[in-house]
């Protein structure tokens, strides 16, 4: 998408808006007639270039039988594609075979397997931002950076080069600090308690999160249950100086926005390579103007990380490339071997939020050590706290309602939906998930839960998800309800209880059979 | 696509076909407001799983705003997968989350740098050929199989799995012979003059072609400005019986089907691996039946190949699988230097083979000397032909007649489209290329004169294309035509125009700059 002075392609064609979700990638549709251009000559071709109001984009092209979808004068494009137009449906158009984007030698170099320097990533990284690499491009880069195949530096320039391509947020402070996970542990929304507790610490905490994509519910998902999360730039910063913190979207903030387009072809493959998952990771925060960096990398015989060696190489390459970022980074290494908390899905993590900053007694227990554990960590940024003291600090934050006030705070600012934790509006369908023997809790999978929530209809679904009964170690007995399914819609229940046939996602056996755990809690 | 017996998803959908021609990927549409199931809660997820008429298959979903597509009681489905279901529109449907394809663990493992076994590549092919793979997880095993990364002996598992997904023809003849060419030459029609010349040796030649991808002009597609080319397999059968050859689209015949799904992303990215080229020739020729086969390799310095090494280790691997596969293989190296012959498209590339069959003084010579060297080493095959005496029955057969009476039957036989080589009706818009300065022409670069050739029209316009009036090695005078592109149609002559002013395909240097030739020819 840019302005260009060169020559125009022929046209006579207009352009016409096909109400298409494309999912981040720019698709355009000819009709098989057109009557300017032969759309089966452009289609094996695979790229076409539309421009329209001096500016052009590449896209995917479709064949085109219908004309209810687009007539033989005029050139369809996606919603995506036609957003970036900016111009409206029925303006002179035209279309031609794209010249390929500039960075595609460097991306087939990456592919013969050679090693790619600054400029190259630049370049390719500019190009996905700016939705030039189709599908099949995009999967290319993924699989070619799979594996070991970026070395550390390597690594280093692709995440610099995904900070530049989009917004850098300054917050003109010495200290800004942030909390991420690397994810794959359902229920573990300790942002939602980390950031109230470090706020009312009085550090700097401006948290902005991604919506799940195939998880039940990120961060963004479960705060949304409680406070409006889609805040303009301005009144965000607002917020953040009266209040040391915020929890909002980050989606309208344009930070790293390549990563958004890399993701929507790394989740279908599964990929999540070290290399990949830090790029991801820190330019995201670097780009929302972090300083100081807590990073949660939680163990488990069905997390992303399943052993401690694993786990230590991530973390060196975490903290080279923060390193050379100048970002101050602490990480720590959790238990994974559960979903953290009882509830998974928005309105059900809301709840358990809720429990914890109000110290009510059925709140999980395990969620509240380990967002006390975090916030520690990060209370230790301050130049006046010494070591070891940040988990004292937390709880007392915590145990005194300080951190309940600031969240009230938080929520006010953001916007209060009113949601009332004792009453939580869950899905009004539900299915029980019953043991089907006698024994101790040796195994949840994170994986089948979170999918079992998913299709229940989290996160689209607030109330959808899995509110799970016991947990590791404890005794069930046959017939008792493991864990609770919601849902709103009959199909979305109908294809949760499959799963949970398929798959219960819970192991019954005996005591001696519980994984260890993998770190000190 | 296959028969299920299992539990139907939730349903109350009926079956949309959505005239959208999506290129090999199965792609369904829903209404983001579909009144049964949650269209973006899925779209996350990539894939799903669409049952009608007790069919199932995997399609992309793509989400529509617009009920003139896809209304909210609506699952359509894109033109390749509407077939695949094989059922009316309004027919009721269904749609669910999919479960992965079966071999996604093995792409994965692939992906992920081991080595596959034997069921693994059957499992994978098995499923591409039934469009299970999104473009994304095709894309991943093609890049996952690229450069080095497959054995010899992974290379024949993959080639046995082609062969396996589709149809096998078997001729019940000890002698079938077959010839192919590697690619990537415009202008290389040497198969319209060694089917002819081999047949009337009295060898079976059942000769099934691709129309052209990425090039200006396939074997099929200059050969249906001759004849029909799409033949009912009875037919075909009964041709090859009759005049011992034939020269038809493969298309209908359903040979190594996932080869044509695979090419669909290969193309894109120009990835052309060695495993991945010999898997793909081999599967299709052992297919079509071939017991004998002559494989063309041309080397220079803008082919495929590029220097004799490489072609020698890819002889090698080719030599192996065939091997493997029981196939009798000769591997014949030649001049890559420049295109073939002096026309590029389907009309002009006709018009020089009905030259060379009518042995015209106008024929090019390097067609005709190629062709009679590959249709030398063919009549080899014989039991009763002495080593070295094919070139010579080669030639006899061309220049008595014999050759083009055989040609002239086999177009009857096929359907004859009344074809007059003296008057060829070429694109009426055209354009002269000319020499900038005096020389000696010392490079024309194939995939720069392919791709003018192609953005004139050709193939789908059969009389589009590039007409060479001079090749290497020849003096030019400054202004001298280099060529003429024929086009039909405004827009394309305009976009093979523009090409040519940014590169035109020829240099011009002094006599010692022609490159040597690497082979004797």
């Amino acid at each position: 998408m840019s302005p260009t002075n060169e020559l125009a392609a022929p046209t006579g064609l207009t352009l016409r808006r096909v109400a298409i979700d494309t999912y981040h990638e720019n698709v355009a549709y000819l009709h098989r007639d057109c009557a300017v251009v032969r759309a089966e000559g452009f289609q094996a071709l695979s790229k076409v270039e539309v421009r329209a109001n001096g500016r052009r984009i590449l896209a995917t092209l479709n064949v085109v039988d219908d004309q209810a979808i687009v007539g033989c004068h005029e050139i369809g494009v996606s919603e995506d594609a036609f957003a970036r137009l900016e111009v409206a449906g029925g303006h002179p158009a035209s279309v031609s075979p794209a010249e390929p984007p500039e960075s595609i030698p460097a991306l087939f170099r990456k592919i013969n397997g050679e090693r790619l320097g600054r400029d190259d990533f630049r370049h390719i990284i500019r190009d996905i931002a700016e939705l030039r690499y189709s599908k099949i491009e995009l999967t290319a880069f993924v699989v070619a950076c799979n594996r070991s195949e970026l070395d550390r530096e390597e690594v280093y320039f692709l995440t610099e080069a995904m900070v530049a391509s989009g917004r850098r947020l300054d917050w003109n402070e010495t200290l800004v600090v942030d909390k991420h996970c690397i994810g794959g542990i359902p229920g573990n929304r300790t942002s939602m308690l980390v950031v109230p507790i470090v706020a009312a610490h009085g550090l700097v905490f401006p948290k902005t999160s991604s919506r799940a994509i195939t998880s039940p519910a990120g961060t963004a998902d479960s705060m949304a249950v409680l406070a409006n999360v889609e805040l303009p730039f301005e009144q965000l910063t607002g917020i953040v100086r009266q209040h040391h913190g915020c929890l909002a979207w980050g989606g309208t903030a344009q930070l790293s926005p390549a990563d958004d387009v890399l993701i929507s072809v790394e989740r279908p493959l599964s990929i999540d390579s070290p290399g990949q998952m830090v790029a991801s990771i820190l330019s995201k925060k670097i780009a929302a103007g972090a300083t100081h960096l807590v990073l949660d990398i939680p163990i488990g015989p069905t997390a992303k990380v399943r052993s401690m060696p694993e786990a230590q190489r991530l973390r060196r390459l975490f903290e080279y490339v923060a390193q050379r970022m100048h970002l101050s980074l602490d990480v720590v290494i959790t238990d994974g071997r559960q979903p953290v908390g009882r509830g998974v899905g928005p309105v059900l993590e809301a709840r358990d939020v809720m429990q914890v900053l109000e110290n009510d007694p059925r709140a999980p227990d395990d969620l509240r050590q380990k967002s006390l554990r975090l916030a520690g960590r990060l209370i230790e940024c301050s130049p006046d706290v010494r070591g070891g003291e940040g988990f004292r600090i937390a709880r007392d934050i915590l145990d005194s309602g300080r951190a309940l006030a600031q969240m009230r705070a938080i929520v006010r600012a953001q916007g209060d939906r009113s949601f009332d934790h004792h009453h939580p509006a869950l899905g009004a369908l539900t299915q029980a998930v019953r043991a089907p023997a006698a024994g101790v809790v040796i195994g949840i999978d994170n994986l089948q839960i979170a999918q079992i929530a998913r299709l229940a209809g989290a996160p689209k679904v607030q109330g959808a998800g899995v509110d799970l009964c016991v947990k590791l170690g404890q005794q069930v007995a046959a017939g008792d309800v493991l864990y609770s399914v919601y849902a709103s819609y009959p199909a979305d229940l109908e294809f949760a209880r499959q799963a949970s046939e398929r798959a219960s996602g819970f192991s019954v056996g005996t005591a001696a059979q519980v994984p260890h755990v993998f770190v000190e809690f």
